[in-house]
């Protein structure tokens, strides 16, 4: 038994779960690890350096895996969209940006597009450009986004879909962790789910365990939402897209006072790559989302995705049976 | 067949849904409509008028409802909690603030005392209190409200109850509009949900058509929080419970310079009470959720609530059905 949806059909895997494409932090062996159990691993390509990225599709090996690129990045260096198309990824995934320039080549090169978006103006523009899937990210998902939720942003986007394109395929993002979030995106109309900090919490990402760790050990309560971060980093984020951190000594002291930041970053920024490079959990920009208060121990990524979608089967069968008495 | 949850056997309903206890807009009338659907109607005693109060409890005539309040409001007007409960209400709601002065009152009348929460924080102190049910109501709900999102904020109250208290009950909010709404919840570990935007835009909410009007020409994306309107109002919320509101001129001008606003806001007072008065939909502060976005005509509360009903169990059945492929 299992869950089948026309995600699990057109990518024809088992469970309809994919691993958000976290620039830095889903290498090969994530991916690798995602598709293994069942679901499809996506290589986060944030960073745009083709370098990295051959590497990590080194690390995939033989794995069916697609990548994720930031859209705005891959911009000033599109190239490398090139040098993924070449490793034949299963799907390849824009966020954060206008996907036009990019999308006839992926489409030309017979891979799925998958655009994520976080608004309804966003979802305009990937139908635009003939996403085959589109990725409804909520505002409680770690790293960049924006400002919708995901229990509102699925279920309209999914209204806009059967009126407007009813093949394209629709998967939550932001706020699963567990077989509940699942459950509930699938409620919601999503055809599945995208699945970050659960997959950043697990020893296959490209994380630091002191990140890891710090993350682990706080509720759902810890994260907000700012851009001092890539302030503090020299990252030329647009204004639009925020992100979610932890809650920490960096941001007390810089979270909604990016102004006076960006006034001093230049200056800052030796030692703030130096907190990076030592994984100073205090001090930088912790990326995860208010999934956090739903986990509390380092997991394999494998073990994390059999066992949402065991939990998503075994209460998407037990309600019924309520709803029935 | 019903969909049956610890909440409607608790509280003695057909479908496990609420009306948010809006301030000013779930009058009497509302509150009746929610309880002859088979739901549980609270009445919304937000501006801890006792007058208004009373007239409300009248309007809802022989109907079982209950009534909520602003936590800190109330505290500035501690008796029309008396008032109240001379109505024999099902059971009354506290909301943003310390719930620990008027729970007692609440508990020893035998009444069901239900604590609002925004975070893990609020969650502990409603429990500290003995609340029989906890509403986690979630960031893109409409009105007043907090940072977490619904979808990561009732799995982890979920897991909290059934740590500390396994038999307190767990109603979700925010977000919530139609049967995947309701579904999705159940499915993140809630026994029933709490209902505002699509309940406001009724024709038995105590609101005016222009706002009602201007809510439902508008998609999910077109909210945010802000504090302009409780500052143009002179409205005392305390800082860490903003509003969700429909963009429109007057968030255009002050949302995000909430300071200046603070400045000239007793100036510009009469002029934003009399756009009040007048409903001008562009020139006040809108109070509505994400929710808008899955909405398109005003709907009589009682059609929404089975509808919502009828749409989970459906969709509870047909998903368990094909999970079982």
């Amino acid at each position: 038994m299992a869950i089948h949806t026309r995600l699990t059909e057109r990518l024809n895997i088992e469970h309809p779960i994919l691993n958000a494409p976290m620039g830095g932090a889903a290498g090969g062996r994530l991916a690798a690890a995602v598709t293994a159990a069942g679901g499809l691993g996506l290589i986060g390509g944030g960073s745009s350096d083709a370098q990295w990225l051959t590497h990590e599709f080194a690390e995939a090996g033989n794995a069916r895996v697609g990548c994720g690129f930031i859209t705005w990045a891959l911009a000033t260096r599109p190239a490398v969209l090139d040098v993924a198309l070449a490793h034949a990824p299963v799907a390849v995934m824009l966020s954060f940006g206008d996907p036009r320039p990019f999308a006839p080549a992926i489409k030309a090169a017979g891979r799925l597009l998958i655009c994520q978006v976080q608004d309804m103006r966003h979802a305009d523009a990937a139908l635009d450009v003939g996403a085959d899937i589109i990725v409804a990210q909520g505002t409680e998902a770690g790293g960049h986004g924006a400002r919708r939720a995901t229990l509102t942003l699925v279920p309209e986007i999914a209204d806009l879909l059967a009126q407007r394109s009813p093949d394209t395929l629709l998967v939550a993002a932001g706020g699963i962790a567990d077989g509940r979030g699942l459950a509930a995106a699938l409620m919601l109309g999503a055809d599945g789910v995208l699945v970050g900090s659960r997959m950043w919490a697990s020893p296959e990402a490209l994380v630091h365990r002191n990140l890891q760790d710090a993350a682990l050990a706080n509720d759902g309560d810890a994260t907000l939402r700012q851009s001092a971060g890539d302030i503090a980093r020299g990252a030329a984020w647009p204004a639009e897209f925020t992100g979610r951190v932890l809650r920490n000594s960096f941001t007390d002291r810089w979270a909604g006072k990016e102004d006076a930041l960006r006034a001093v970053a230049e200056e800052l920024r030796p030692a703030y790559l130096q907190s990076v490079a030592d994984a100073d959990a205090d001090r930088i920009a912790v990326y995860v989302g208010e999934a956090i208060g739903l986990m509390d121990a380092l997991v394999p990524a494998g073990d994390s995705i059999r066992a949402m979608a065991a939990q998503a089967e075994e209460l998407l069968m037990s309600r019924a049976a309520r709803a029935e008495r």
